[in-house]
């Protein structure tokens, strides 16, 4: 049944880096999970991303190589048990997976008046964000994994895929097929941090201030 | 077929505005798309998301009469044919669909050291977007609209629902049941702008610039 099948993807999608076999992904799979990102809502329809697909390996090896730098002044931060927990802890899959997907942000896209951004302006990343989720999903139904790799500095990337200045990156993500999908995330697993029950994000009419967690 | 039934929903999904029934959402409806939406992916598992359920009309009328006032700023800043064009659009439901979801961010949610978010402070904002993306296609599933409103300033909002001020709201969503979803976006449709072929989006190991649409 179709609502229980969109749910079980929902709630089966997990944030992918030790599962990767970095087998090919089929063409027509590609164009289905791209297609599905491309079809988000988008803040005046201004469709405001766009999607680097890398492939090559140079390209990559660079990317990870500045990932482990960037993990590396984060693991820095940490001190006692947190960071004993995160030596643990795998942060990408960039060699692993079969293919890095680089969604961009361009504020040009649509202008000069984007319709529903002259007050917030960040409604155009949102936008991006939608399609990336998009993607996710359809990924995840595919069979594929999904890692979203947020340990870099825009500018390295930047500078390693040619994006012009006035881009944002807003993300790398991992894509590929996956030996299978973890139930338990997996900063959950080793510890770091549980999920929160739903009631603890709920409120009714105005924001009642509780015990950040 | 789960595949093609989640692909149906991803596309078939609209920003709704026009089409709100104002009937009651059933509570079991309203529970498993609020659970998707906080099934979503977070950068260090954060989950940095609160849901306020508007459903006060005092406080939607005031909200509405906001929007209102800013939708009047922005036609303000038009000429000619778009200002033509825009008088015929119409950019919220607040009244008309059964309740209001606005989302926030909590970026102290998970501190002080979230993983994944050292090099990009906006990591938390983006982990609300997938939640909304979740709740979206979860509504869609469940025969509900959902439109996302952003004529609005964020202290306005802040104050009106009793918001922190370290909270950011990314989000006032108009959800509902519809009469029907529109098969062209309500912008396309009034030519306001049309979508992008996919293709135009998509890059090769190197981003390449392109005319800006």
């Amino acid at each position: 049944m179709s609502l229980a099948d969109l749910y079980e993807v929902l709630h089966r999608r997990r944030d992918t880096r030790g599962e990767f076999t970095g087998a090919e992904i089929q063409d027509d799979v590609l164009r289905r999970i791209l297609a599905a990102a491309h079809a988000a809502p988008s803040v005046g329809l201004s469709q405001p991303w766009d999607f680097v697909l890398v492939k090559n390996q140079d390209t990559r090896r660079a990317f990870r190589d500045h990932v482990q730098a960037e993990r590396s002044v984060f693991a820095a931060g940490l001190e006692g048990e947190r960071a004993e927990l995160f030596s643990r802890i795998k942060v990408e899959g960039v060699m692993e997976s079969s293919l890095g997907v680089v969604v961009t942000y361009d504020p040009d896209r649509g202008s000069p008046a984007v319709l529903g951004r002259h007050a917030i302006a960040d409604a155009g990343l949102y936008s991006v964000c939608l399609a990336i989720q998009n993607l996710w999903l359809a990924a995840t139904a595919e069979g594929l994994g999904v890692g979203w790799v947020s340990f870099y500095r825009e500018d390295v990337l930047r500078r390693l895929l040619d994006i012009p200045a006035r881009l944002r990156p807003v993300a790398w993500l991992c894509v590929g097929p996956v030996r299978s999908l973890p139930e338990t995330p997996d900063l959950e697993r080793h510890g770091w941090r549980n999920r929160l029950p739903l009631d603890d994000v709920l409120h009714h009419d105005r924001y009642r201030a509780r015990p950040s967690r």
